[in-house]
């Protein structure tokens, strides 16, 4: 029996609004990795096993998944290429797709992520991003969302901001590292760009809920250390839609 | 009886791919119209008549279509727009609603009408572009792309260009004035910019798919006057596909 040997590695957009989130789940055909694992089988006629560098929700979008798959032969990637995608639906696009290393694993070889929110901040909002940015209706002081946006920075136990997964957050588990967290002024409003080692469940939408309750005055900024001190997810704020996050990039 | 006499000018942006178009059709209830004229009722709870700056044809899209309703009181416009707003589906905002002169007909007084067709070059379309530009599989030659829109500039009989619409088109009736047809790049390929006095039936797609054809050296560039000179669409290119065309703005 032949070992499978060549590991390849893709990147892969697509636009969650008809998905049930990226992961397999039973009784559940409509998720972006049960649709790529049904077409990798028509292509290359047999099943492989297919690793995501990170679960996306219901409803939440990608520019830059990754993932990775190995198999016992060596594929001509440009005609792969072309026929996943001739394959694959409108919403899902393979971008890419090359040879990695052996060794490796989009999950497991990954050192951070970058993500972006998209908030419309306008009274009433453009059609055609109705599907990719979150309508805030409350009026949203965007110097006080970039100063609470800051309070976010660094290496933190982000418990208070992470729900639980299957089997509970331990406290160990949940520090992670925010590199970045701009606000960028964009056409309609302002997107949120955060740029960590890792995110645990939610957290992007909970920290962009939490600093959005902030920047409405709903909640003072002068509370959020004590907010981190509880750790306890259900002092902080709501998480905000799905619909406005997009996983934009890998980084490895 | 009073008569109507205050004339409300509205600014509509709207998502087409779920319409059959603007115009009411009767046994069609997806129209653009017919949405709009159901919310104004509900709203202004009476009937009024909807006159539209120009149709535009099912799954195409509109950044600034222009419609005007009379109606015999004053109405409170900030409310009004909220409250119209908040019964239209996500797919169409009306943008603004303005008090116009009693003279102002959306159709009658419009000097002229900008245009957008986006044309996405790459390999493989970004999914969150999939409704809303044209991809192109063949290969393009911009420069010649360029030279042959700047042949449609100026006043000219459209005829060859033009589809019939319900009563058939006459020659007299063909003559247009295309003041400016840039091809701009952005992110994924090309849009075209068209800006003129006015458009025939499919115009801006049937010259959109002649210039395809042309750029993609399926036709060649010295034989567009000649299918001026026929007055037969039958000799031009196929009309290029709904979802890469915006109704941007309407001038007056």
């Amino acid at each position: 029996m032949e070992h499978p040997s060549y590991n390849y590695k893709m990147t892969i957009a697509y636009d969650g609004t008809q998905y049930n989130g990226w992961q397999v789940q039973p009784n559940t055909p409509r998720t972006i990795q049960a649709v790529l694992l049904s077409t990798l089988k028509t292509v290359l006629r047999q099943d492989v096993i297919l690793i995501g560098a990170g679960r996306t929700d219901t409803g939440v979008h990608a520019l830059g998944q990754i993932a990775h798959f190995k198999i016992n032969r060596v594929l001509d990637l440009y005609r792969i290429l072309a026929s996943l995608n001739g394959v694959l639906p409108y919403d899902i696009r393979i971008q890419g797709i090359e040879l990695a290393d052996p060794s490796f694993h989009s999950q497991y070889s990954a050192k951070g992520k970058t993500y972006h929110y998209h908030l419309c901040l306008q009274r009433f909002q453009n059609p055609f991003r109705r599907l990719y940015s979150h309508h805030v209706l409350s009026r949203i002081d965007i110097p006080l969302l970039r100063d609470a946006a800051h309070q976010f920075l660094g290496t933190r136990d982000f418990t208070s901001f992470a729900n639980e997964a299957h089997s509970g957050a331990c406290a160990k588990d949940a520090v992670r590292t925010i590199r970045r967290l701009d606000v960028v002024k964009e056409e309609e409003g302002v997107r949120l760009e955060f740029e960590g080692d890792g995110f645990l469940y939610k957290m992007v939408r909970n920290i962009t809920g939490t600093l959005l309750e902030v920047a409405a005055r709903k909640r003072r900024i002068e509370d959020i250390p004590a907010l981190f001190n509880a750790k306890d997810r259900r002092q902080a704020g709501m998480a905000a839609p799905p619909h406005g996050l997009f996983l934009v990039e890998v980084h490895y």
